[in-house]
């Protein structure tokens, strides 16, 4: 049995195209960088999928599946040992290579965390380096940590060597703890490497000044880390211990789960159903996303998010991560836990990652998979009978984590019982932090412990919608209130106000507008609700979260240009994933991205169309930030709109939960009330 | 031992003051609407609080105890007939009455259920009324049902009769079931009620048209509910049935709470400590919240809320409710039901309500307390060793909820572990529907079922947070983050945003501004971080939600000029706890709310100050939100800012949780995976 086309490529089926690139690069040696799958042609895939959810028994959709592709993403080094970047396809049905690419010199591949090991090796070499940490005068018993970075953008747009460069820390080892908290004691240099030669090139100096202080100045003196004081997070080492009186809330699911996983991604729950994939850059993707056998969503994804900070002094306007473009959400994804990450009864899914040499091996627990309850769902209370109805709200959640040096994030894709889906991120994990001299304080950020300033910055994220509302000829619009004007006619007594639907007929950014209540709704202009007589469509609200504050012209403003707008509305087009380009390292404009796709100005109307939201946080720290960050929660709603002919949860139990209990009843040993 | 100030009165206190009351008013009629402590005045309670926190062992507070007032509300019915307002307070310490007023004809009282049962008795002996219904020809087994409703805004500034409006449906009896849902056959009438006369003085006809229809026109057949359809959610009469595949989820806590309740109203959880009680009008109130014993709230609540409907079609621009002046929130709030409004170990608290004699009796189950987990709350990789940190968030949730006629509202305090406050808001319930012919549609709401036109409306709420942040002379501003223009000294890069602060000097309506990231601070001026400097603080960002629509100088805007902005700061007097005014009941114009109380412009820095909060939903029903509504959930957010020294939950325990499981190791005849 051939795999699903949405499947991500087996261990198998990896090493097969492994060894398609390596016989067609002899003599030369291969640093792979990804092997993935190259998700099917649309085209193809809309028959595929028509096939398969037609199927009459004992037919099968096998005869329409699309060619199965694997993404190879290599460098090649022939005897001049400059690395030459490669991307192919491989068919790994026909062991074909199908589509071969060398990339330009201007382009710079994702980085790989092998090339971040390159980093640390390079500065234990260098000269310069090793003369520069010398001036510093580490307290007895600190080590030097360097934490590798990508380099940000380039100042100079003809450069072409590929750099990266590494954040300096001393590490207090005095506990024998390798957790101790070295984000506490930043030291002001960064070397910088070239990756190619892979030898420092040159060390910057950071200012540690104050207000006042000039851009330049750099006024630390040698003994720069001794006013900074620990900050620990290990429970172990956390100052005060951890509490003792949580007491454990468990959660559990005595007659099972209400999913069904087979094929080791279709899930089924609750009249949904759908694909989960995992790939090296985007993390989990839900395909081929139905309620009830209906199609909704034909992909959904998180496709970039950009991090700038706001420190005027260089080289900190470099500061900015594509988190997704430039190293890959996936390759960063953590190995979940059960019982840390969520609570219950969970499935874990795998993914496949491969080293230098290609070889691929297991990367598990990348996604978790449970159900939870979000309190009353729906609820209604017949005053004349006095007879309650409520029911819970029941979500699916899909789940991925990625840690990027200091920071974390949460990923969920949330289905519910009304026939929502909400997308939701939380940001936590370590502040970024440069020092600053003792007693000052900085427009740049926020002194959040001794000596550590934490730098202003934003957090902007792209999630990417391709939708497929009862079909894939969809149209985008927007619907917005307006108080009407008085009129003897139409509004005598001025509580009109008017509903004002625009159509959405060219590809283009669009804002979020709340004073309006600016909501946009895709819907299937042939398909009409029965009782509404509207389209059949789902609608979602834009965050009106701050877009990027950067200056027109600046590096981190055109990295970013998708971060201009809050909606983006495109045509759909074969391999255009991701909202800030295809390359985001060391970039110094995006090419390639929403921005550009939305430039062509196509016709949207009954299309293909993809739908991009934007929305992020600017995160100016809190002393509460420190030393890890409480999650900070966005959440992005897809809901229903005249899709369904009534609410979809209407048929959910109302059933008394028999585990819950009065507090003074529960508690073997417990507290009693 | 004499109960403590925030305590709600007992059945005993209660019964006492009704006692004073009816001794003060021999020789006539008392009709009781409300009894309920007045809370102790503040001056006199801050040397309390501060007596009570400061006290030694051995020592109490109790000597500077403020009087316990009893507020009394009631008619006074004489020889005339004609009922007089009158508000008393009574000391129920010395069963003196200390306060006394007669309100003037021009504010009416909140109304009472009782009044609302004489609506129904009057329908039944109307004539004209009876006459009028019989012009519709309700089908085979339907019978009429009167839903009782304040009559919304005066269109006479002058008139100052009570009335009450009745809007109609046909329940369908065949089932004999007393739930079958009859708001999916409305009637277009509506009898108007004198409630000083009990009679029936009007009774207004709506018209049925949809788009093109004049506004007076009255389209509908006598055969008016033919084409209206069941639309069932009691699960024994649900189309198809409820669905049988939810298995449960349960939340237990084997060890017990780590909540403490003590004196029915003290509340220990998590370092976090406040008092409970609730009221006829407001619900739950949160009162002395503090965490650590460091001051940060004096008093939390809802304040109003209000429901204007955009139907152009006179008499709808009356259909206004202000749930919380109108008939009070703790009035409608529903006996709490365990297993079902919440899940896992549950406290409840009761309240105290009087009947038209004065009568005290329980009002069991209105509040619930529980504590529940929210996902991560702060998790950090050490990339370097592998180490995974993860803690989850935890909160307290304290919640009530509130059935008005046709809708629900859930409320719900949530205080967190790392150092936040939630106030969330859910609307459920069914909404507000009238009949409409035939296979029309119409611009006033969306056609949800057939002959059932959702109308159009907006909910718009109003929190009031009484701040105390280490003490009770605070300041508020607000920060917002702007692009700063290139400068070669101070902007070389273009990559510096500023970060503006602006005090909020007098008290005055305030806007939401995310384009900005506006976030506004409560600080209290005299106290400092000791890391960054900055003077502790709670923040909070005003959801941008569309404000009322409704045109000035309209009866729904005169009504709720709270409406108007989404933030409001006054000064603190005694007696200013309503967004709205005292007397909302048929008001023409708000009266004594945060619009006047604003309009004093006083000085409020360094000062005692209110922040009132307005947020809301502008709802445009869906097909989906029939028949019962999934809740639209609403959060608003206060965190610490520079308020405590580090992230107050990194001392919470990262164990790991020992009751989840793998889903392929679970489920004793549950599904296997």
């Amino acid at each position: 049995m051939a795999p699903h086309p949405f499947k991500i490529l087996s261990i198998e089926e990896t090493r097969l195209a492994r060894d398609v690139i390596l016989s067609l690069h002899p003599d030369v040696v291969v640093d792979f960088r990804e092997i993935f799958l190259n998700e099917p042609n649309k085209e193809l895939m809309k028959k595929y999928l028509e096939a398969e959810h037609t199927a009459q028994p004992g037919q099968s959709a096998h005869s329409k599946r699309p060619p199965r592709l694997a993404k190879c993403m290599y460098d090649v080094i022939g005897s001049d040992k400059v690395p030459q970047y490669h991307e192919s396809l491989v068919d790994v049905d026909t062991s074909k290579r199908v589509k071969h690419e060398v990339v330009g010199k201007d382009q710079q591949a994702s980085l790989t965390l092998w090339e971040f090991e390159h980093l640390v090796q390079a500065c234990n070499e260098s000269e310069e380096f090793q003369q520069a940490i010398k001036e510093f005068h580490l307290p007895e018993g600190f080590e030097l940590v360097i934490e590798p970075w990508p380099y940000g953008g380039r100042d100079d747009t003809t450069e072409t060597t590929r750099y990266f460069q590494g954040l300096c820390f001393g590490q207090d080892t005095r506990s024998g703890n390798p957790d101790s908290n070295f984000y506490a004691y930043p030291l002001p240099i960064i070397p910088v490497m070239d990756a190619h030669t892979k030898k420092i090139c040159r060390v910057d100096r950071l200012a540690t000044g104050g207000k006042g202080d000039s851009l330049a100045g750099k006024t630390h003196s040698p003994r720069v880390l001794e006013h900074c004081q620990p900050a620990e997070y290990v429970p172990e080492l956390v100052e005060g211990g951890t509490r003792k009186d949580m007491k454990p809330i468990n959660i559990t699911q005595p007659e099972g789960t209400s999913f069904k996983v087979s094929d080791d991604s279709f899930v089924e729950w609750q009249k949904w159903s759908f694909r989960v994939s995992f790939n090296p850059r985007e993390g989990a993707v839900l395909h081929d996303v139905r309620y009830e056998g209906r199609s909704i969503i034909y992909r959904l994804s998180i496709s970039e998010m950009s991090v700038p900070y706001a420190d005027a002094r260089a080289p900190f306007h470099r500061k900015q991560a594509f988190d997704f473009g430039d190293g890959g959400a996936g390759n960063c994804a953590n190995n979940l836990s059960l019982g840390c990450d969520c609570l219950g009864v969970i499935k874990y899914f795998d993914a496949v990652i491969v080293g230098s040499d290609g070889e691929p091996k297991e990367h598990p627990n990348v996604i978790c998979l449970h159900e939870q309850d979000n309190g009353i769902g729906w609820k209604h209370t017949n005053w004349r009978s006095g007879r309650a109805v409520v029911t819970r709200m029941r979500e699916l959640v899909v789940q991925f984590i990625i840690t990027l040096a200091n920071y974390e994030y949460v990923f969920a894709y949330k289905l519910d019982t009304a026939g929502g889906i909400t997308l939701e991120v939380r940001a936590t994990g370590i502040v970024s932090t440069v020092n600053i001299d003792p007693g000052k304080t900085s427009e740049y950020g926020n002194v959040v412990s001794g000596g550590v300033l934490a730098q202003n910055h934003q957090h902007i994220f792209a999630a990417r919608l391709d939708p497929a509302i009862d079909g894939h000829n969809n149209t985008l619009l927007y619907e917005e209130s307006h108080t009407a004007p008085w009129d003897k006619e139409t509004n005598p007594n001025g509580n009109f106000y008017e509903v004002r639907k625009t159509v959405v007929n060219r590809s283009q950014g669009l804002d979020a507008a709340p004073e309006h209540n600016r909501t946009f709704k895709i819907i299937n202009p042939s398909r009409q609700n029965k009782h509404s007589g509207n389209p059949v469509g789902y609608k979602f609200q834009p965050p009106a979260t701050q877009k990027l504050l950067a200056a027109p012209g600046s590096l981190q403003y055109q990295r970013a240009l998708f971060a201009q707008h809050h909606v983006w509305a495109t045509k759909y087009r074969e391999d255009e994933l991701y909202a800030a380009g295809r390359y985001t390292l060391q970039s110094h404009v995006e090419r390639g991205g929403v921005h550009d796709m939305a430039a062509r100005k196509d016709d949207i109307t009954n299309e293909d169309l993809v739908v991009w939201s934007v929305f992020g946080l600017t995160h100016n720290p809190r002393v509460e930030d420190w030393p890890v960050m409480p999650s900070e929660i966005f959440q992005l709603h897809f809901k229903p709109s005249d899709f369904f002919e009534r609410n979809p949860a209407i048929d959910v139990p109302s059933s008394r939960n028999q585990a819950s209990v009065l507090a003074n009843e529960c508690c073997e040993g417990g507290q009693k009330l």
